[in-house]
């Protein structure tokens, strides 16, 4: 276990912690641009309420909103125009991961003078890596994707149908303000596809990990746990806040390094669902939660003692040893039932994708990212042969 | 749950990373004041290589040898002066949890123009809040305090027989590297208190804090869970590097946010064992082991429940419901034998220790920290008779 990690986002959390954000932003500029997505945050009132606070502690605004569920790069260039026309020096992300993910590029192009989809990791064999970024402030309305504390973005190129990420250190934001009940309007589908997301960042640590890492597989067994028992108080009862909360930690965990730091892992499932959603602009939750557990049932017979751990210790699957393929089956029919049971599509036929295409996506996904056999990187590798016989079973 | 958290330091972890102590140490500065404790470093070889590292990269050095096991006050002091006079513009703490505390104080003490012992609180109504400090990089030689990756540290003033602490953010230290390696010359019984430190560490933010938070108790589970897992293999072994990487893993996680974020934790157990230790120089684990035991047989009868689940999740204690105190009750039974079982002491007499200053303990204890009842802020708050009734059953 060899590792760096640092994370200097500051963090805020808690209800009502949404009024801080206009002396926060004070703190570190004097004009915010404010990326919105689809338009809910000013029917529930979230970005008056934003708007009030900014005014308050004197910090200006200009505005980029209509980010789309899968961000593209067309609305990152957008968004970057007006940052640089406005004189803006402070990006505020009110919205969930598509606002929070776009502003980071956004922030970063400013300082580029080349096209923003040169960060954009696409199978290029020279990226441009951003070193420099104006100051980030996430305030995300949905918790799903933990892009509030780290330094990743994905975004979706339309004209190429290619989808991507960037990581660097200059896109951590310099705070994230997370106030659980900016997420008590989110309706049931939309929380549910947040319980999976969150679920999925942190399978695809803890299973595509050659690392013994046992603190850090604690860890996320216990992020697992919370996000599926308040996850599902949190679906039944909207408004039931505690609830709200903790699901609202367990994304932010799940993905600030607390629980990568130190194990080396692949996001197989991540980058199969990037181009499948290049492809269809499927809701990003709804095509893991069909990929995840036809995924699992493909590592866990090479990787069957950590899937016996899962069974085991997120749903008390009793097994007869680390090898007992049977029970590693059970704890993964265990989860797709949590899926379906909080209303998550299990197979892509409720997605309306079909197997026409299923070549096409196993091609893109190994142009895109693939390891010195050419295969994609995960425990096991996966082949293109491997990754259309996932799809097929997911059909 | 509401809270702020941020924590910038820059953890570079694992076996062989000592190696990289120079390069680091070049970036932040060019002359590095090394602050040791009792010579270990030096017999071991561990001091040699950090200086051929440090040579290796030009950086300079001064030395500040002989931090004591509990550091105390006129170390820091000495220590300042000599980073002062020879204009170090760096520290490097190279040992256990007295080196990196005595180093973070130095390292604000050299902008400080009174007494260090003026931040350390003690019960003073003005403590000065360091606000600037030189860069720090701790090497811990031993898994034990979490020092390396936070931003407090505990000092004893000898002369009136006080042991407290001082937080702020300018003492997090810039980078921690963390080299499981350097722990495997420890020796048993050493291993065994950091176990113990570790695991009290967790305990006490598990037990005092009010907030249902169920993400951090889950984590803290999983960290005293792997703690004792991996203790018992590196007290048996000392050279299993796999146990001693983890071990030192659990440490740093013990204590540097991710688990005690968002809860409200007191501290009493270690608040009462440094009233003990500044009065008799005991190891604090071994005072720890001590009194935790006794703390929690004291808290167990009003927190029933939190210690129900302990009892449930650490050792698999069956329990009739949420109100089973004599489930409560065998887990902390469990927990003591644990203590036992690794070699640590559970009772005063084994440190030599009598009733004779029982009340004086309690009195200097409540003396420095305090809420606005006059109680030891806890769950429960504690009465002076209340900490007597604990260091009683614990003699």
């Amino acid at each position: 276990m060899k590792f760096e990690y640092q994370n200097p986002t500051r963090l805020v959390f808690g209800a009502g912690s949404l009024n801080q954000l206009g002396e926060i932003a004070g703190e570190l500029g004097k004009k915010a641009l404010i990326v919105t997505g689809g338009g809910s945050v000013k029917k529930n009132g979230t970005f008056d309420k934003a708007v009030s606070s900014l005014k308050a502690a004197g910090v200006a605004m200009a505005e980029c909103s209509g980010v789309e569920p899968n961000p593209r790069i067309a609305t990152v260039r957008r968004g970057a125009e007006i940052a640089r026309k406005e004189g803006c020096d402070i990006i505020i992300a009110l919205g969930g991961g598509s606002a929070m993910d776009a502003s980071k590029v956004m922030a970063a192009a400013v300082y580029y003078d080349g096209d923003p989809w040169d960060m954009i990791f696409h199978g290029q064999p020279d990226p441009y890596f951003p070193t420099k970024a104006l100051p980030i402030i996430t305030v995300p309305t949905l918790a799903a994707t933990g892009s509030e504390m780290n330094c990743g973005a994905v975004i979706t190129n339309e004209e190429s149908s290619e989808k991507s990420f960037v990581q660097a250190p200059c896109l951590f934001p310099s705070v994230a303000i997370v106030d659980p009940e900016l997420t008590v309007s989110v309706p049931k589908d939309q929380t549910a596809y947040g319980v999976c997301d969150i679920i999925t960042h942190i399978t695809e640590g803890y299973f595509n990990s050659a690392d013994n890492a046992p603190v850090q597989d604690r860890f996320a067994e216990g992020a697992i746990l919370t996000a599926m028992e308040c996850g599902q108080k949190a679906i039944a009862d909207g408004t039931d806040l505690d609830a709200r909360t903790h699901v609202q930690y367990a994304s932010i965990v799940a993905l600030n390094g607390w629980i990568q730091s130190g194990i080396s892992a692949g996001f197989p499932v991540h980058m199969i669902e990037h181009t499948v959603s290049a492809f269809h602009d499927v809701t990003h939750a709804a095509g893991l939660a069909v990929i995840n557990p036809a995924w699992m049932r493909f590592a866990a017979k090479s990787n069957t003692a950590k899937f016996v751990q899962f069974g085991e210790r997120i749903f008390g699957v009793k097994a007869k040893g680390a090898d007992d393929l049977d029970a590693a089956m059970e704890g993964i029919d265990r989860f797709e039932e949590f899926l379906k049971s909080i209303g998550c599509p299990t197979r892509f036929s409720e997605l309306g994708i079909d197997e026409k295409l299923i070549e096409k996506y196993a091609q893109e996904t190994l142009r895109i990212i693939y390891d010195e056999d050419g295969n994609l990187p995960g425990l096991p590798p996966m082949s293109e042969a491997d990754i259309i016989g996932v799809l097929r079973a997911a059909l």
